[in-house]
């Protein structure tokens, strides 16, 4: 099985700050042409951020009809997006992205697709771990409203073949919980792709910075290494509007390792040549689920939502 | 909650090789010299390693009968353990000790107790993740027999009020496990403290050697933040007999961050005044389950053993 080395072009397209006044199009041609810039180092697959088409609007407090009127897309591709589609069936480039989708049912939902090399969607997943709140916090120096503005994920997590490859699909607050990723390497996924958008600053209580950098790290090398995957994580970052992101966008592989990572807070692509059988040595051994994993004492992890009492 | 800092004194005692022809008794007056080391520097609990008493034997073939003979304890405390306990209670000083416990009944378990400043045993965990194999793999440089010697841990993953602390216990390869934390997390554990053995050679397969400590490292750091716990990770060490374990115990807090790890791969203590309100500030806000949690979501956890198809 390791014999035939099976290889990924994976690229991180990172980008800086989208303010409130940048239109779509301005931020579908930054998408293309980091698509471009992906595709001219080797990629053929290239990862976008969360929310990627307009600024992180859950950080303003205003009325879900407002919100779903500048922000969502009631349609994926639409008219300022089709030219991403087009462009990735012209370069032969499978990518991820990001975007607020409001169903034709009205229902509104922190969204990621996986397109492939044909321009063809084929994958949605609809963020479950809503970070922040839906009331209020005039005190606080920014909003963090993803519970108001968005529905929780209905679609579980699952993985999809696309172009050849098994790949699952998370975004932003779901990248901390080891739950995420062991839900899709239970269905073999290979690689786990997402986009995030994370304030530098936060708004609960006097966390020093730094953590707010090392934990997005930590949490992705831990997730790689534990299910023997690579994961690929695209920052939107910098300062819109004044309100800063951390950027760090990085791509893991199965031991652990970062193995490309950004410097900049602004539009930067980062790319490698990611070796898939390498998450099998993990996968067949160390993590050999079907030999190691104790499901009978796992219980707990279903059973109960929040903490409790120790089980006598 | 937070206006009443609560801390531990809580020190992990490394250990370096222990070779077959050491006694118990001449182990247990290093567990007792670094005992009285971790009580000057202001600590209130120690944390000694997997399988202290003796070398660990899992790397050698022989029979269940000869391995239960030479290397198990049918009783705990028993004639040559019995100093550190009564140590304990001079000292005022908790402990987490590894052993291989043989029941009455003749089962033969690889087993950690939580000893109380009074002396007296108020918890037992049981072994649950074994790594390694049952057959001879007489091409390998060493066994790794722990599938062999021992049975699958009966007990789960407990927690237990010691000394006003609520503390939970793994051991060794448990610790790259997320399932491990989380079930004692979701029991309200503040602090998870373990023991290990790892072997600097991976005997599977040609993993380079760094990995042996990185990986080490990154899943114990992800569970402390993760959970919003204390992990504290005490390594028995160094050659034994010519076959070398790696050392890098740590004492990482609810940050995710290491604050303080051992340098040598011999006897050494390390200690921090560990503050245990600050895992509160993770535990009330990103990793509030009862908030966040999405259990419906992560069926596939119990459901599943091993790794197969995407769900559709």
């Amino acid at each position: 099985m390791n014999d035939n080395k099976r290889s990924l072009g994976l690229a991180v397209a990172q980008m800086g700050a989208v303010n409130l006044a940048d239109t779509r199009e301005s931020v579908v041609a930054r998408l293309m042409a980091m698509m471009r810039e992906a595709k001219s180092r080797g990629a053929e697959f290239v990862v976008f951020p969360e929310l990627a088409l307009t600024t992180f609007f859950p950080r303003y407090w205003m009325s879900e009809a407002e919100a779903q009127q500048r922000f969502f897309e009631p349609a994926m591709p639409g008219p300022a997006t089709q030219p991403l589609f087009d462009l990735a069936r012209e370069l032969q480039m499978g990518f991820y992205l990001g975007y607020a989708e409001l169903t034709p049912e009205g229902q509104p939902f922190n969204t990621a697709i996986l397109v492939d090399r044909a321009g063809k969607i084929t994958g949605k997943y609809r963020k479950i771990h809503l970070p922040g709140h839906s009331e209020h916090k005039p005190e606080a120096p920014f909003q963090h409203l993803e519970k108001k503005f968005f529905e929780v994920g209905d679609l579980g997590f699952r993985v999809f073949d696309t172009d050849a490859v098994r790949m699952g699909m998370c975004i932003c607050n779901d990248r901390r919980w080891p739950e995420t990723y062991r839900v899709m390497a239970l269905q073999s996924a290979e690689v786990v792709v997402l986009g995030y958008n994370t304030p530098s600053v936060n708004i609960h209580w006097n966390e020093p910075a730094h953590l707010r950098t090392s934990t997005h790290l930590v949490s992705l090398q831990s997730a790689a290494y534990q299910n023997g995957i690579w994961v690929a994580a695209a920052a939107k970052c910098g300062s819109e509007d004044g309100h800063h992101m951390i950027g760090s966008s990085v791509i893991v592989a199965p031991t652990g390792e970062i193995v490309a990572r950004a410097l900049s807070e602004e539009d930067e692509v980062i790319c490698v040549k990611a070796d898939l059988t390498l998450g099998e040595f993990f996968r067949e051994h160390v993590f050999n689920f079907a030999k190691h994993r104790r499901p009978e004492h796992y219980k707990l992890i279903t059973e109960r939502t929040g903490a409790g009492e120790p089980v006598a």
